[in-house]
């Protein structure tokens, strides 16, 4: 078999067989297939594309061509969530708690992540002493004492998807649904876990943007959790305008525990619940949809997914205190309201644009090694739909260093769209994939 | 500037700016771009394209990543040819001698070549002590005595040519009709010459097989041609059979000599002809094309031309006994005729597969490194559109090992098609590209 054969192949639209996918896969984790290669092929798949198969096929590979975790020392159904990113997404911190305070284990692996802010794990960071370096052994200890662990990811997990995502990120080939299914599946795939949720964001925000292509990759996504023996379902999430009011390491955290609390803003306490339903559903842990949102919201109400969240803090080393009084997160030195330039209602906000500003002040990482600021980010008064008068408050913005907050005021004012007729609303929740 | 830009604007239809090229060509070849991004740019372009300025502009950059041959202490206009190859295509060889009899001087730069036989070089190198390293100033002075040298191809011409080649090779990214242009034109553009003629074959032996391919890269290659000042023009022959009737490195200096003694195949007489003749107009010499052929073959006629390739190859060191006398050639220690297995016309010849029996004979090389056998190949009898009884010879085959000649055998005899009705043939000249 020969590299270059199979790159012809898909290159002319023809279809990779099983063995050949391994070989492509196994050569190149270990090397002898090398980059220049396999860049060709990426691109040759960015044009004409991976059939169901394949894409199947393509994920088993890349989630075996490391460790696959084995979470059967774990109790009863484990379940995973993923979401494909956006901008105030901190449903994790808020889900993990609610479905283990419900009783189903949850065992997750994190990343750092790219992006406005850091991923989970940073945000978890800003509660001091919290840790996510767990061994294995106490991993799932937590799991099965307190139904909640969150471990970083390891090395040797989907270690093609590693390299291959590497490659894909210079050789402008990541945003093909195919590879991207597979790149996300095969992670989930290797961690273990029984049942898995797919949060997929859609709008301008979204990696995805288009909603038509946001519910391909969730359908190829579902496909290949379902054949892979996993029951997975997807939800098409809004993300043509933040989440929550609060973007920012520490600051998402406070939301996080307003959530937890009940205080939180309607879309991420609506979009936690129907999220932590599919969670639930998946695991056969309710018998419908319906009874598991009531159920879960519920949790809320009466405290039970707060302290779990506190219960799980505290078994990954955080200070307890920190949640009761949420002054000692990290905070920035300078915040400043940034009023809205005239009066109408906002008919758009610019979701990537809106991260920009998480990112110029320091709250987001360029390169994998870059420092992190935890204390920095915006939190919102207005969002789409608002009607605002010249002066109100359009957002709050969290800074340590004056240049960049002069930087990221610009780029907020031009993330808000203001015009004189009212817009209409995506729903929150534009489809369920099961 | 970022080459993950460039290979994205690419990828999405976009056009590359004469400056981005430079970036690319000048950082890939000195090694700051990578070749896993110059892949996935290969593969982009191959599914969207170069533009006509895009592609000159590459040659250009091509041409330039190395030294620029200089050509001026060599009197009078220089022609140089070049044909994008195929089977049974002596062509060179013959044209040279033919043109410096005419008095244009000829200063040709030749590779070796990978394929059914060697290049112009191999084939040269079956005259006994013929030697193609000259040093460039003995190479300037043969051409200025007797009008006609030829020399391997520098490590230092177009060496991002030599490295993009390569990596097209590995990554199924050859046949794109801009990179074939700007890889064959910015070798020209290097190597010094004043005009140039290119010789586009067509159909079942050419590495472009549709006609419309070929018409489309020589009118690709002419264009790029005049813009960088070269009087160009060029031939789309036909290569739907072998051209003549010789195919192997020896045998084909034997119908060389042949030829230039005015016993030569027709269809290679008549290319000779007619691609001499665009030489000699290209360099102003003569005014007229048909004038121009009457004069060539007058010096077949007469016996310059075959003086001029003995006076050629006693320049470079050849034995002139062996053009005298061509059993003082290497000869292979087997033949074998190939009768035909029945009765009717031959409506086809896969000239591919006529290639691949001198190849499997060894009379070509499949890696840069490989041995090549100067002696091997073969001898066709009948060609498309003659009629043929049972056990008539279709060919001779010329080898030194039984096993090879075996294979060989079986491999003729699928190039061959036989049917009862009488095919129409293609002509030889399709279409001169001015």
């Amino acid at each position: 078999m020969r590299m270059y054969d199979l790159i012809q192949r898909k290159r002319n639209g023809g279809v990779l067989s099983d063995d050949e996918i391994h070989y492509m896969i196994s050569g190149f984790t270990n090397g002898e297939i090398p980059d220049y290669q396999m860049s060709a092929m990426l691109m040759a798949i960015y044009f004409k594309g991976l059939n169901e198969k394949e894409t199947l096929t393509l994920t088993l590979e890349m989630a075996h061509s490391g460790d696959m975790l084995d979470l059967s020392p774990i109790q009863g159904k484990i379940v995973d969530k993923h979401s494909t990113g956006g901008v105030g997404d901190k449903t994790s911190l808020i889900l993990a708690p609610m479905v283990a305070a419900f009783g189903v284990p949850v065992a997750k692996m994190s990343g750092r992540g790219l992006g406005h802010t850091g991923g989970t794990i940073d945000k978890l960071e800003s509660i001091p002493g919290f840790s996510t370096t767990l061994t294995i052994n106490d991993f799932i200890r937590n799991v099965n004492e307190i139904k909640l662990a969150l471990v970083g990811q390891t090395q040797d997990l989907a270690p093609a998807d590693k390299k291959l995502y590497a490659l894909r990120d210079v050789t402008a080939t990541v945003d093909q649904i195919s590879l991207i299914a597979a790149s996300i599946m095969s992670k989930k795939l290797a961690s273990g876990a029984d049942a898995i949720v797919l949060d997929v964001k859609t709008g301008s925000g979204a990696l995805i943007k288009r909603e038509e292509d946001s519910i391909t990759l969730a359908r190829t996504m579902v496909k290949i959790g379902k054949r892979a023996g996993r029951k997975t379902s997807a939800v098409i999430s809004d993300m043509d305008q933040p989440l929550g009011y609060c973007i920012g390491n520490a600051l998402e955290i406070k939301e996080v525990i307003e959530t937890l609390k009940g205080n939180g803003p309607k879309d991420l306490t609506e979009l936690c619940l129907v999220l932590g339903a599919q969670m639930l559903f998946n695991v056969d842990a309710v018998s419908s949809i319906e009874t598991a949102m009531d159920q879960l919201r519920e949790l809320i109400d009466n405290g039970s997914a707060l302290k779990k969240f506190i219960q799980f803090v505290k078994a990954q080393g955080g200070d307890e205190t920190a949640i009761h009084d949420t002054s000692l997160l990290p905070s920035a030195s300078i915040t400043e309201d940034i009023p809205a330039p005239g009066e109408g209602y906002i008919i758009k906000m610019h979701t990537d644009a809106i991260g920009a500003v998480s990112m110029i002040l320091g709250g987001g990482r360029q390169t994998k090694d870059s420092p992190i600021d935890l204390s920095v980010g915006l939190v919102l008064h207005k969002k789409t739909g608002e009607f605002v008068k010249k002066g109100d408050i359009l957002a709050t913005l969290h800074a340590n260093d004056p240049k960049k907050l002069l930087a990221a005021k610009e780029k907020l004012l031009e993330a808000y769209k203001i015009a004189a007729f009212q817009p209409s609303l995506p729903p929150l929740i534009h489809e369920i994939i099961l």
